[in-house]
């Protein structure tokens, strides 16, 4: 099974064919991107034309070290995506046994099956991925609660942590054997751009570098990517709208006989009798939202973009 | 060394400095991107909001199939540039030895290195790669002249061959163990989008999408990429434009004292005396060309944009 093949919800086109209504026009909840994205800035001419800048790179990575506080002592770059550094990190030390504390994102197990790892749960290994906070339940992690403290290798998933940036384990990147690893798609609502970032032992940053090839980053990213990243007031006042905005929605949820489960501020997980029947439900009022294959009693549901909390409303009364 | 710090010519910013001027204003004839790159149509807000569509993945690969002819046998995937292909190739299959005729493209054998393989220029071997036409001297291969005829893996890098749309080798990406390579950011002159493909074998097309991870293209990618592979005319015409242009460039340099050894019309290869004192000549009028570390009289140029002629004829006057 590939990438595009696994859940990862979605599945909004085969949502359209059911239930009518054209892409546009549904309210999509079924994602964690922030629905009210950083403004993209003008992107000059030569950041489409000319290959990736040194120039504008060290720009965007100088602006990441400062957003997320990095320790000197570690290393940092940037690719067109997490994604595309989770499917690279199995390839970095001998394969072995990895544990991966479920349930959770499933790309990072896919990844390292692909490389031929025996993945955990629980228990012994040579390396370790944590999603900090946990998607979909909001399982937050301390340095001291990592299931293998031995381990060879070890991934702190934070492309939801922006939300909780006080939480961020950003001082362990500075440890061998650690990678830190960010998200720019979802908390500044850019997903299509494409951009990542992995933080962590020069070693394991200078290999995971070769792996990707030069100009892992397109222009408009690196130009998008270092204004997002530079702007402190813009990521504060987000953060507390979408505290207030995951607040509306657990009481709208409650009050329509939902239980929160937890999640982030980017996206909120319910209890519900029948997650099948809500989804049913709200997808006849265009709201797309996401169930799990191994708990037919969970729902996710991002958050709504402001013209789409009138609809929800609706569905739910 | 790294992708970022191999020669790839380049090194604009350190001529800026050492003889004035701001990068913005010099001619930058070091690369091969055609300098009247396609004019980008408007993006749609979703395109960078949300991940990457599955429905315009879809729309962008059917645009390439036509474009290039693809054979009804052949896979084909698109990437964040030919480098992000390049870099995973190696890992495909079990390493071995591989024949690369040089001089050429330096990331292949960079990439085959950093995979445990052994280089070579000639003779037997389980992989080979060609650079169709070659980069920088223009060289063309045909099936019948590969250096190594029964390959395990076969790698057609045609990055330059949308100049030269008739000698494709595209009909041998049918035949196992065999990927052609292509390139967006060259002939389209958008090098900054990210955009590269993989045709050929489709088990190894599987293989190289799972090591990308998903949602490989950015948003913009996609919707850009699709108008410009399906808008035959400007390609038409563009050729012709390239064409014209190079041979004005070769009598330009011809007049003064350079012999033309070929190259492809995204870029010319001269013979000169002294490489490095024309590339200093050149730079004195703020016009970067490309020197190579390996012969001390080629000197390689890209076309000029239209604004710039006037100042490379001043230069050679």
């Amino acid at each position: 099974m590939t990438g595009q093949e696994r859940d990862h919800g979605g599945g909004i086109d085969a949502a359209c064919a059911r239930y009518g209504g054209s892409r546009i026009g549904w309210a999509d909840l079924s994602t964690g991107i922030n629905p009210h994205p950083y403004p993209i800035p003008s992107v000059p001419q030569e950041a489409w034309t000319a290959l990736p800048d040194q120039t504008a790179l060290a720009q965007l990575i100088a602006a990441a070290r400062t957003c997320w506080n990095v320790p000197d002592g570690a290393a940092i770059m940037a690719a067109s995506g997490a994604s595309a550094l989770i499917a690279q990190i199995p390839g970095l030390i001998a394969k072995g046994r990895v544990t991966i504390p479920g349930p959770t994102y499933n790309e990072h197990a896919a990844a390292f099956r692909a490389y031929g790892w025996e993945i955990a749960d629980t228990g012994a290994a040579q390396a370790q991925v944590i999603v900090h906070p946990n998607n979909p339940d909001g399982r937050v992690w301390t340095t001291q609660s990592l299931p293998v403290p031995d381990a060879d290798l070890t991934v702190i998933d934070e492309s939801f942590c922006d939300t909780l940036p006080a939480q961020s384990l950003i001082a362990a990147s500075k440890e061998k054997g650690t990678l830190v690893l960010k998200s720019f798609g979802k908390f500044w609502g850019l997903a299509g751009l494409r951009l990542g970032f992995a933080i962590g032992d020069p070693t394991l940053i200078a290999r995971l570098r070769d792996r990707l090839g030069p100009w892992a980053v397109a222009g408009p990213a690196l130009t998008i990517g270092a204004a997002a990243l530079r702007d402190h007031a813009w990521a504060e006042q987000t953060r507390r709208r979408l505290t207030e905005d995951s607040a509306r929605l657990d009481r709208l949820m409650q009050r329509a006989g939902a239980d929160p489960l937890g999640g982030t501020t980017l996206f909120r997980l319910y209890r519900v009798e029948d997650a099948a029947a809500w989804q049913d439900r709200l997808a006849r009022h265009h709201i797309w939202s996401r169930c799990f294959p191994y708990d037919a009693q969970w729902l996710r549901l991002g958050l709504p973009h402001t013209l789409h909390w009138p609809r929800l409303e609706a569905a739910l009364a």
